[in-house]
């Protein structure tokens, strides 16, 4: 039976699901789906493109147009769901940020964000530099959040350093960030803001 | 002869700059010292705790006391030095974003940049979370950044992808992502700002 892109795409969010990004090598992956690695790589040339498909799967639907009024609850919007889809999946967010590096992603909300801002009467440039600056943060935000709650659930750290016991609460702390970055947004708009 | 904690650590840090951290294990570091792996777990209980240490190595007075006048001049100082720490060693800042989460490091630069907003008139919860606000975006941003480059060095990026083609460049970019981070803490100071 011929092996498809997707059969290969399927058998390497299972092994994420079940292993983690650390255990993710296109060796494993062939000996899952028993077949020789050779086969993989008419699919994916390297790991990277493999990585590239995953985030792209991860991040489906995340550049959809905002439904919120106001670009500052359109910027809200799309972090949140960038926010949740890196967090649906087991070490979601260190593969997309992995892969943004690479950038392999075709995944558009880069673009998306730095729509919303020219609309709000940004630059072109500016809106570029500003979508960048909150794929960082976001990256950074959950890459710390997913990592924390993993190395709680197998009981790596401390219980003071537990998230459980954090106060406020991770989406809280996540929005407190985003509004700061929203403000300097605003205070970088000045006078050009467009409501 | 006995081995030291400091031979361990220098030992963890070569492997890092000639291989990365993919490559750091407990196994191949005790090769590479000609010690069985249990020696090395006298001095490291676990690989984490290796990790913590090579983070407070490559963050060495990053949290010393700012030198500029005015909070604003200070998060930028603290800011940079903190870039620039986790840019001076192949994959320091994959290493410190790993290690931040398992709050291993004793480096105190986010109770430095909590106390520059304290004094600047936040208070204390404030203070942290606008912290680690910073210390998202300058670990999102120095991660990507970090990883174009080496990525760049071997030619696993398109020319167009290539952060040398980039403009402006990195150290730009960066700054104006700070920008962004500095004015929303000022909005957020508001009335209760001191100089």
């Amino acid at each position: 039976m011929q092996l498809r892109r997707a059969d290969v795409l399927d058998g390497a969010i299972s092994i994420l699901d079940e292993y983690g990004l650390g255990d993710l090598t296109m060796r494993r992956l062939a000996t899952s789906l028993h077949v020789q690695p050779g086969a993989l790589y008419w699919h994916f040339p390297n790991k990277q493109t493999l990585l590239g498909a995953i985030a792209d799967h991860l991040l489906t639907d995340v550049d959809a147009p905002p439904t919120r009024a106001g670009w500052d609850e359109q910027v809200r919007e799309l972090a949140h769901r960038l926010r949740d889809a890196l967090l649906s999946r087991r070490d979601g967010a260190e593969l997309v940020a992995a892969t943004y590096a690479s950038r392999l992603t075709t995944n558009r909300v880069r673009e998306r964000i730095a729509a919303v801002c020219i609309r709000a009467g940004s630059s072109r440039s500016d809106a570029e530099l500003t979508a960048d600056t909150l794929l960082y943060y976001v990256l950074g935000q959950t890459v710390d959040e997913q990592s924390r709650m993993q190395m709680d659930s197998v009981g790596a750290l401390t219980e003071e350093a537990s998230p459980l016991f954090e106060s406020p609460d991770s989406t809280s702390r996540f929005d407190f960030g985003l509004g700061l970055f929203i403000d300097g947004v605003r205070h970088n708009l000045g006078a050009s803001a467009r409501l």
